[in-house]
């Protein structure tokens, strides 16, 4: 490898002739977009930050892949790995020009082994399509993001969450191996289809919740289980929120497995029902608490549901609606999955999904609706009660831009203060990219920070992958 | 942070009036020994490999770990931190000597928080000492490695395994937060009582399975689960291994969720009879599968178990023997624990722990089989059926010291080459430590070893901490 004394920082602009190198890379030219380059190829799924990009690329391989970042390497050009662009907190922004890598046509899946229970794709599949794909066959792909089309890449690299963390864990848990592309153009396999792994450091491991600043992954193998049989679910009403986070820890002790456990306030189930012209029970309820339960055989899944029941009534639970037929049960959830567009139909918002330790979740609700009382800025909550992960809305309204961007600042600086209190952590699942990059920097330990750089610095020694993402 | 350009390598022998400043450092000179130092603390539980070591340093506290740290950062002095020194691969070996640090009085358990369901501890703390206060407490650490006089520290540090993977995953899984401190002296903490984690990069999965390389844990915050209710074994005699590992393929697809799935072959089960004065049913049989279960209502374990009885039987087995109470239960994994010593005590022995995909393993198996008839070394083999992690003995015999360096080099280039060749890893849960070395630089990209050495490099840039392990 080589390693030239370049000073990061100062990067090659893609002038058309200086392309020439890169047609030889990428087969074919349709592959390569010079000009014309639409808007959402600068930005990530919300919008707000723009960066420029000189080119965008379309790889279709591993080796492709390693190309581009050798060329980049050897002439310092800047590179921003993406997907589907459904990143919410600004990690697929071009912040400093160069070379946009789009890796949605490397969406092939290359195998499934029903013997090692284990799914070969590349990054550019979509979870959709991944969870499609599986079902059919029987098997199953339990890390549940609400936003379905995202690439299993992007999902890798903010280790997504979702519903079904509760029973499943996260992304994380599923990616037995990885292939990567280091900035330098290397090509590393990590891990492998073997189930343990105790192989010297674990790059496989750094590699995953990085957001593109370490290495592009070119290929994963994904962990599958056998579908479960049966899924159930029940809606659980609370006269107050605090009541129901109480009951969840409670559950959790009684070893019942829930697959999922959300929760949501009144205030934000009603624009969920406005905006898909349904009505839950139970209207006088401030909170209610979402379960589902699945499993291989239907009286286990039953006995977990009624075990549940007794729980939560225990706890104070107003009632406990078992929803047994597939078409409720997926309405219901179709509502939990709608919550942030239902917020967005009304006014523009920026996404929190701070996590905190699970019996801190109440507390920290709490004091979000303070926050709200005094500073006259709404703000939604709803999330994984059963781990602690918060999703906030915090809500625009009619504010200009300078009113927005002076009250939000002032609302994130206590919500995230409040957190780091808790003991929680900026992101759940979401990532930190450019916009929470502020808040982590003031949440976290110096020392974690520098030791962030250094590895970074260490992989990345001329910074030309995703620059200035997380740190 | 101090940095100064000091070759690599150059190490300080810490002489007796050099040590006058950590004496400062830690408050009790009793803890600071110099002198007739035991021979075990230059060495691991193999005794193959030794080191030399100037001072033996027991600190009490994080604080005392990082000043340490930072005395032996501007003095470049080695130091090699150690637990309870059961590590097979000679990760505690100090090569460099310097300071060896034990960390073993470093053994409170800290917090037991009940609503989070997470236990802090100190690194030192003993795997049977968790076990047994979480379990009196109705509560459950389901890591289960064999060696249960290991630190958790220890088990951290390798990522250790063990029986219940199959079920409950590995050490890793179950590390929610950790405090470190790195070379340099600098504390970190990572991670926390937090269920989900994407705020940068995880410093946490990389200090795990880095076997002391990166930085010293003096605090773990570690996930439990509320404790089964009900434990069923079963044990399934089968005419080939093959068929019994077959067997095991199918029965996970079945989604009867066995805690355990263990195979011996006869040969060893012979050795664990005489060892432990007991006998196996069926001792026609060439090869045993020893399953467990565990779950919270006893109709769901049965039901479970019986499922996997109907599915062995489909699939060959001799017989499916419930193991019902739990004397007998415990009597026949002592029998499976006890197979390294039972080994051991007809000679002595090198392990092996490749992992390879599961449906590699058998393959694996009739190699190793071959590779002994072969070469006239004797290789016995058992382990995890469940996730591919086969334990191989590799028995010295009669051998002289010259005879055995040759035949043991040439079986482990034959075997590590071929679990290569399947797709397989170097270690399952021991680590690669000194011993693995030379394999593993074998059967690894050379640019993942080299990213491995450039984070090194990056976090430890004198290269004093437990210098030369894994790379």
């Amino acid at each position: 490898m080589r390693r030239r004394l370049v000073r990061p920082g100062i990067y090659q602009k893609v002038e058309v002739g200086f392309l020439q190198e890169l047609y030889s890379i990428i087969s074919d030219p349709q592959r390569i977009k010079t000009e014309g380059i639409a808007e959402k190829y600068v930005t990530d799924n919300l919008g707000r930050l723009q960066g420029t990009c000189d080119a965008l690329v379309f790889p279709v391989s591993t080796e492709e892949v390693s190309g581009v970042m050798k060329w980049a390497y050897a002439n310092s050009v800047q590179v921003t790995p993406r997907g589907a662009g459904t990143n919410l907190v600004g990690s697929t922004v071009p912040e400093h020009g160069g070379i946009v890598l789009d890796l949605s046509l490397m969406n092939r899946i290359v195998e499934l082994d029903e013997d090692t229970l284990t799914v070969t794709v590349e990054p550019g599949v979509l979870l959709a399509d991944l969870q499609a794909y599986v079902e059919a066959r029987g098997l199953f792909y339990p890390p549940d993001p609400g936003e379905k089309q995202a690439t299993i890449g992007g999902n890798i690299s903010t280790n997504a969450g979702g519903m079904r963390a509760v029973k499943y864990g996260v992304t994380r848990d599923y990616v037995r191996g990885l292939t990567a592309v280091l900035p330098s153009g290397e090509v590393i396999h990590t891990g492998g289809k073997v189930v343990k792994d105790s192989s010297g450091l674990s790059l496989k491991h750094l590699l995953i919740g990085s957001e593109g600043t370490l290495g592009i992954i070119t290929e994963c193998v994904l962990k599958l289980i056998p579908k479960p049989a049966f899924v159930m679910g029940a809606l659980v009403p609370f006269d107050s929120l605090k009541t129901g986070i109480d009951a969840v820890i409670r559950l959790i002790h009684e070893n019942v497995g829930p697959t999922a456990i959300e929760f949501m306030e009144r205030k934000v189930v009603a624009l969920g029902e406005r905006f898909m012209g349904v009505s839950f029970p139970y209207p006088e309820a401030s909170a209610y608490i979402l379960l589902s339960f699945d499993g291989n055989s239907e009286g286990e899944v039953r006995s977990n549901a009624e075990r549940a029941r007794q729980s939560v009534v225990r706890s104070g639970a107003l009632d406990f609606l078992l929803l047994e037929d597939k078409e409720t049960l997926d309405e219901v959830w179709k509502v939990r999955g709608a919550l942030v567009k239902a917020v967005e139909a009304v006014s523009e918002q920026e996404p929190v999904d701070i996590v905190v330790p699970i019996n801190k979740t109440a507390d920290f609700i709490a004091y979000a609706n303070k926050v709200e009382q005094e500073s006259g800025v709404q703000l939604i909550s709803f999330g994984h009660a059963g781990d602690g992960n918060v999703h906030l809305c915090v809500v625009r309204g009619e504010r200009d831009a300078e009113a927005w961007r002076k009250d939000l600042k002032a609302v994130m600086s206590r919500i995230y203060g409040k957190s780091h209190e808790l003991g929680g952590l900026t992101s759940g699942e979401h990532g930190i990219g450019l916009s929470k990059k502020p808040y982590f920097q003031k949440a976290t330990d110096p020392a974690v920070i520098a030791a962030m750089k250094q590895i970074k610095d260490a992989l990345d020694d001329r910074h030309i992958l995703n620059t200035g993402k997380i740190f």
